[in-house]
């Protein structure tokens, strides 16, 4: 879920510029947070993460939301570490459950530790995170993080039984996501908002955003699996097919299939009997269906969701910067 | 950790009965709050703990304590169900890592299902609990219950770090036992006089009598392993030897042992080479250096650390029930 196109516009380092010395507090709040006097494997479960390179867009979020609603404070800090501690135990979780290889390039915390490490590891991020939201003290914040945690959780759970099931929606592919990237982008969002104490409808706009955005950059990484550049994303074209994941492009195209076709996508994603020449006939039925572009155009219409959300909003060079951002995230796919 | 023991006097019965409509009502809740309705498989998980029979010690400690403080409102019961939610998190996440082939003689979930199942539902617990106890809408709630779940989560993985590891003390121990029993219990029954808005003195009270009693609990469980009825424990003597893990028995002898001793304990716990009549020997050395009584008397006096600091709350039938439940962790080794 990294956010790695070559592009000469890269909103989120302008985001990270602008944000300087906010991001330098969040960074400071996060390594004295993941500091454990009982337990020192902690931190270097969690550095190696942490330091990972990731764009920190979540965090951002929630800086980006509170300085353009004029926050003053130094909650926003701590509820920038929050959305990153959670970000960053939900990786160490689903390194456990999806056994993957790598993850930006690197090799993942199970393989140079463990399983043990990461899960209990995983759960100290979680209650640090709990500690970091409770010093703001607002029961607000509290609900919106915790609304998102089940979310979260149960967007994983739903993505387990959803996985090699051909009976898949398009509505339970949208909460998958939202399970994944969107709950947690929309609430980073939303709590610069509600610790800024603005109007509820400018909190409306700001989850609106976070959500449409998480969906948009979602979609748009599951299209560029059925045809991106590896070297963009990470991963490997056709690496979902192969997980057998059901994402837009494939259940647009299942919907659409004749017999045959539901046949092949039996044998291939619900049975996962797989041989050579499968992702090939995989992209031509997708292709026949032309279910890469339907989806393209849903991730697009996300992202116009997110950017018409900002218009509420004050105008200020940060909301430039977040509407830049939701171009952003499906300009790979434009 | 369960408490099954075969003895006449059963308190956390007496409790059950004394506080069944609490109960009732923490079941009810229990079940409405772990239903999902995106992912159905996961009261499918949860029932098989939440309903194995369980003593349900951690809940009855948190109605107990309310009660027994004139408690009146409802938040008891989503506090209840709070570290009933948070248990069976650990519980699952601990069968992920561990590797344990049985727990009270069923087969843990993760056999049932699978690890991934295990971590992602235990998460949506987590969550699930961190909703519960937001709707009290008691910061101070809120701010133990997230320090008992970094207490839990830092002694996890101090316990992996301490496992096979022959330089663990006495201290560490009891910090690893904290976060394994003590935390919750301490947490489960501190939040009890919070709600009830009692004095500070009896909050810290119903602070204190948790974690002894957790920590007697937990020593006497350990010392079990070495001398106990597998039957009455669930678990067979000498688990702990065979998995490396240092308890008191243990970590005492380490402390007494001869140049002769120290290389046996290093053989079979630190690089866990073991052979027939190992555990036999172990039983010797604990023997020798009489560590059983003198973990056995340490188990005692966190039982009366635990009955002492009742003596500041309130006069009521609760307050005798928990006092002898607290002489009832220690019955089975006295």
């Amino acid at each position: 879920m990294s956010l790695d196109i070559e592009t000469s516009v890269k909103p989120h380092e302008r985001l990270a510029a602008s944000l300087a010395d906010d991001l330098a507090a969040v960074d400071a709040l996060i390594r004295e947070k993941m500091a454990s006097e009982h337990a020192p494997r902690i931190p270097e479960v969690t550095a190696h993460l942490v330091d990972a390179g990731g764009k920190r867009v979540r965090p951002m979020l929630t800086l980006a939301a509170a300085r353009l609603c004029g926050y003053e404070g130094v909650n926003h800090h701590r509820l920038a570490a929050t959305v990153e501690f959670i970000h960053t135990a939900t990786l160490l979780h689903d390194d456990v459950v999806d056994e993957s290889g790598q993850r930006r390039g690197r090799p993942t915390a199970n393989l140079l530790w463990d399983n043990k490490s990461s899960v209990l590891v995983g759960d100290y991020l979680f209650a640090r995170s709990f500690q970091l939201m409770t010093a703001t003290g607002s029961l607000k914040v509290l609900d919106i993080l915790a609304d998102a945690a089940a979310t979260i959780a149960e967007g994983e759970v739903l993505q387990l039984t959803a996985a090699a099931n051909l009976s898949t929606t398009e509505d339970i592919y949208i909460k998958v996501v939202r399970g994944k990237t969107a709950a947690l982008f929309a609430a980073a969002a939303e709590v610069g908002g509600v610790i800024a104490d603005v109007s509820q409808d400018r909190i409306d706009a700001l989850r609106t955003y976070g959500d449409a955005l998480g969906i948009a950059f979602q979609i748009a990484d599951d299209l560029l699996d059925y045809g991106g550049d590896a070297g963009a994303t990470g991963k490997n074209v056709g690496d979902d097919f192969r997980e057998r994941k059901l994402t837009l492009p494939v259940i647009k195209a299942v919907a659409k299939a004749d017999d045959d076709e539901r046949a092949f996508w039996k044998r291939t994603i619900e049975k996962g009997d797989q041989q050579d020449g499968d992702l090939e006939q995989a992209l031509a039925l997708i292709a026949k269906h032309g279910t890469m572009e339907t989806t393209r155009a849903q991730a697009l219409e996300w992202s116009a969701t997110a950017k018409t959300a900002l218009d509420v909003l004050p105008d200020h060079p940060l909301r430039d910067m977040l509407r830049d951002l939701a171009d952003y995230v499906v300009a790979r796919i434009s």
